[in-house]
């Protein structure tokens, strides 16, 4: 075969480590109707590496703001560390580029708000934030539940967050803002509503994480009254685990165990438990790119969660951090919603 | 066939209400070795109708205190009304008879304090208290895995305690006293430590329940530092259903759903939730007296809750109320544990 | 306590080997209502430590004739070798005593005959026949899905009969009359219908099982012409389990899962799985027995299986046998149902 | 964005009814790296409707013959009606071009034949047949279980094929043919052998299908002894359900129920089984196409059934018509297999 044409929409990506090959691997692949254009990295040669390393190699640019302006990027997927994703953000809002930034979309609250601010300015959406749980069939068709009103009005949910171990540079705060953050986003997402106040709970340690805090129970209450438990479990061994259930008024829904065959063997039937977050979340990952892939290609805003959601996901992720700190419940500081952002 | 000859337990009940007549059924049909032989009510006709219906009929007493020393009453079972336990337990240890008293022990924690100084003093264990999920197979279970060490130490419980609706006359507090005391007894027994404190959440209410504050979540810390959460949800309409999942440090434990069989109809596979907590636990129930009647037919200790758990469960219910009425974290007050208690 | 008098079952066991031991225990201390006050085996020692174990000893008969017409056993139960079963429950008919004979009824099909025969002539229901699985609380949810209509006329039922190994004295035939006997007699209760014809598969060997014909299937069909397969696999080491679907015109009901809890531990989420069938059907055997003893007392026909079910679950397997051998279709040789079997 | 080089999949699609416009969407949407660049279709105004609403509208052939031809199409899809297939597939083969051909390979079993012989005189696999199963989640992980010999060797396997209800053409034979034609492929590729013999079991019949023969029952045998019964009901009203459960010497494997999510409402706990077989295997078409594609730009031979399956699959069918008719077990006529189909 050929260089065939066809329409594309042409990405650069900023970022080239394990999240960035990953979406690299996955716009060029999985992806329909998506092209990797032009890579930028930290680290000259891995961007080079994995330019080389495409079907028709793409441009390596020295500097990420270099990429965004690249009049061939039609797009832009941002997947370095956090402590960058603002100036790459701002930019591509600024060169009018659709932008799909891993989370965190920023990392300070602060950061957050100006990417907010700029948006709003230019008066049209254009970012969207990695929180792939809402392209999870399973967590898609909970949130089908509770929209249809079967379970009448959403009043608690239990989730857990659990993973088999995390490396050692993992800290207490992590937790919150990197592990916890998934659920906030769930949350907000399933009830349609902000978080107002949050508070942690430090059960008794397991010492499978050493001198690590964990688990931690983080506590949420939304804007309607409804709370959330979510239990934080970062070394439970047995798996990657993600447990969900929201109590309504008439009923639950809760998330399914998801192996697809049953084994009866050796005096048990059991069904396998994922191992971690990319084997679990797989089909998330790609619906995530595949949906935002095809809304830049139609021209349309990205149905996923925006620079909002970013913004008020890192927010009540601080009041966790404080709470956490200090014990006590904490309320969010958050200000109105932006008329941009306005649920339709 | 005839009267024969076998050796059989003789209890006197004292109160023939709705659950004194169901223990008396279950005494006489259900349970072996065992004949009801004297009842007494607050009611004398609803105890005569009682004691008619038997194969052969019981005596019946006009005072309670009368039935507990009759000495054809090998042991004696309290189904009266709370505000009377404390007097006929008293008297059952003072006649150094095995007494089966219903949840709960005593209405205040002063009454069961005074119950368990009366037996330590006795220095002999005579009371059970009908905490009957400590016999339900699924409790027994999750105990079982939890005593194997199989998911390490347990750090934290999640607990769920639904009911469809519940009467008029329910109150916000009898959520604690009456429905969220076997969660506390469950976690006690389940952990083998007590609770030390309770903190009390009130999410949006259900509007199913009229004026009533439904669901709420209590929170409570064993002395070991573990969590639990408990939710109480007494108007979901969808079913009585009591959850828990165990969470160790290597894994979990849960009670599975209970259904027998699961239909395939209409779109769906489905099973059955019971309609109530008679359905849920009939079991549990026929078990509780069965091994409570063969422990006095031996002459032994009961191996189920005794008077210190009855006056723990209040101690902490107690704090509940103090929760829910404050807002705040509350510590139960409870003195050490007489050695009578000791574990074995 | 002491001996008290109440109005009891004065039982006669016949047969004091494992199963009839089992069953004395169980009215003993289980079954309440009931006193096993005669014994009898070919074993005389055998049948004198039984005796002398009970709380009240029972009386030792030499023979079995003597303590059917023993004046004070009320009820006979037969639990010993099957050849011996038709003389014992022609007995029991002679004496107008209610008698419950373990499966089979009888070991010829002809035997099985003089049985009903002899009922009939009696005209008077007084034997129970010991297919216990029609007192499993599931398959008793099962059954009342299928009266209930809710997923049509049933078709077709998927079985399989699994056990983790058998003794090495069990052979092909037992597979038919020993083990799919059970599954003989839930077809014909469940469907409400005899069955008319069967076959036999025979799979590809199960190592496990060396020279034993192991896995076979057995397909029946009934007078509706329902068609059912029942796997018979006796050395699958995973556990003992009992399967089966019933297949209607709207949808299916299948037997659950049993397991009280699911442990996540190790990778997988796991329920356990029975170990033999005692554990398996327990419950069942206890419910058998406590509704047998009340129907005794009661005085009425027991609404267990007769002897009518009995005699046609042998001439099913004898069918089986002849097809298992043969290899083909067998045509199920039964006359018309007498009257005094007429379902209600 | 623009028409972007890269390097593409150049696919001519014959046949552009439902399943072929569905191919076309899969092609130009779901799967990266395909585009299609030619249509053909019986009904030329239907070819050309889907040809211009491409992204690059693709070329439309008179005839298949010239579109296989083409030279700028690399690889060919066939979906036609079945009795075109054979000329189609043959004309790819002597073009030496990749085709995916939908079920059946060819409508009777020496048109099968025939492709196999061309294929082997050609001296290399360029066949593919749509047996999208083997691309499902579930049937991998089954697979994945019974390989890794977890379970022992495989001596049985149950299976379901269930639809909620078929379109008034469909016929008795259709049942065979169109219906247990999948689980003839699945057996055949979880067993790793040829099915030699089958039978085919007529239960009562469903009211719901009128006077359509629905259900019935295909037994299979394979080579090594394993005996397979294969349920096919095709109006039973409550979804369409593919169930599964191989059994082997130390435990099985079963298809487990698929819904994401579980609902707890109205007295039951419930998930959703799917409505059709579109639902059910959306993401197994999906994989099916992608790595099918992915081994064309390879230039590999695809790992999917090939001609040979196509054309085993077909004989098992041709069997269980005549076993269907004349109601007795019937051998499989299937010559060795060549060396290129040898298994690796």
């Amino acid at each position: 075969m050929t260089g065939a044409a066809e329409l594309t929409v042409r990405i650069g990506v900023i970022g080239t480590g394990m999240i960035g090959r990953d979406h690299v691997r996955r716009l060029t692949q999985v992806v329909a109707g998506s092209q990797v254009v032009a890579v930028n990295d930290v680290d000259a040669a891995r961007a080079r590496d994995v330019a080389e390393s495409l079907p028709v190699p793409a441009r390596v640019h020295a500097a990420g703001a270099d990429l965004v302006v690249d009049p061939e990027v039609d797009a832009v997927l941002v997947a370095s560390w956090g402590g960058s994703h603002e100036e790459y953000v701002l930019a591509s809002i600024a060169a009018g580029k659709p932008v799909f930034c891993e989370k965190p979309l920023a990392d300070t609250v602060q950061a957050c708000r100006r990417i907010v601010d700029a948006e709003v300015a230019a008066g049209r959406r254009l970012v969207q934030v990695g929180f792939m749980r809402r392209y999870d069939p399973a967590y898609r068709a909970m949130k089908a539940v509770v929209d249809s009103g079967d379970i009448g009005a959403p009043l608690i949910m239990h989730c857990a967050h659990r993973n088999r171990s995390v490396p050692p540079h993992y800290t207490r705060d992590m937790a919150i803002v990197d592990t916890a953050v998934h659920e906030v986003d769930v949350v907000r997402w399933l009830f349609g509503e902000e978080i107002v106040a949050t508070r942690v709970l430090v059960p008794r340690k397991n010492r499978n994480g050493g001198d690590l805090q964990d688990p931690l129970i983080m506590l949420m209450e939304t804007q309607s009254g409804a709370i959330v438990d979510d239990e934080i479990s970062v070394n439970i061994r047995y798996g990657y685990d993600s447990r969900g259930e929201v109590v309504g008024e008439e009923g639950t829904v809760s998330l399914a165990d998801v192996a697809p065959v049953v084994v009866r063997r050796g005096g048990v039937y059991s069904g396998r438990v994922d191992g971690d977050w990319r084997e679990r979340f797989v089909r998330a990952y790609d619906v995530e790119l595949a949906e935002w892939v095809a809304s830049v290609a139609a021209g349309v805003v990205p149905t996923g969660p925006g620079a909002w959601d970013g913004y008020a996901a890192q927010a009540v992720c601080d009041a966790g951090l404080e709470a956490l700190h200090g014990g006590e419940r904490v309320l969010v500081a958050l200000p109105d919603r932006p008329d941009l952002y306005a649920k339709s």
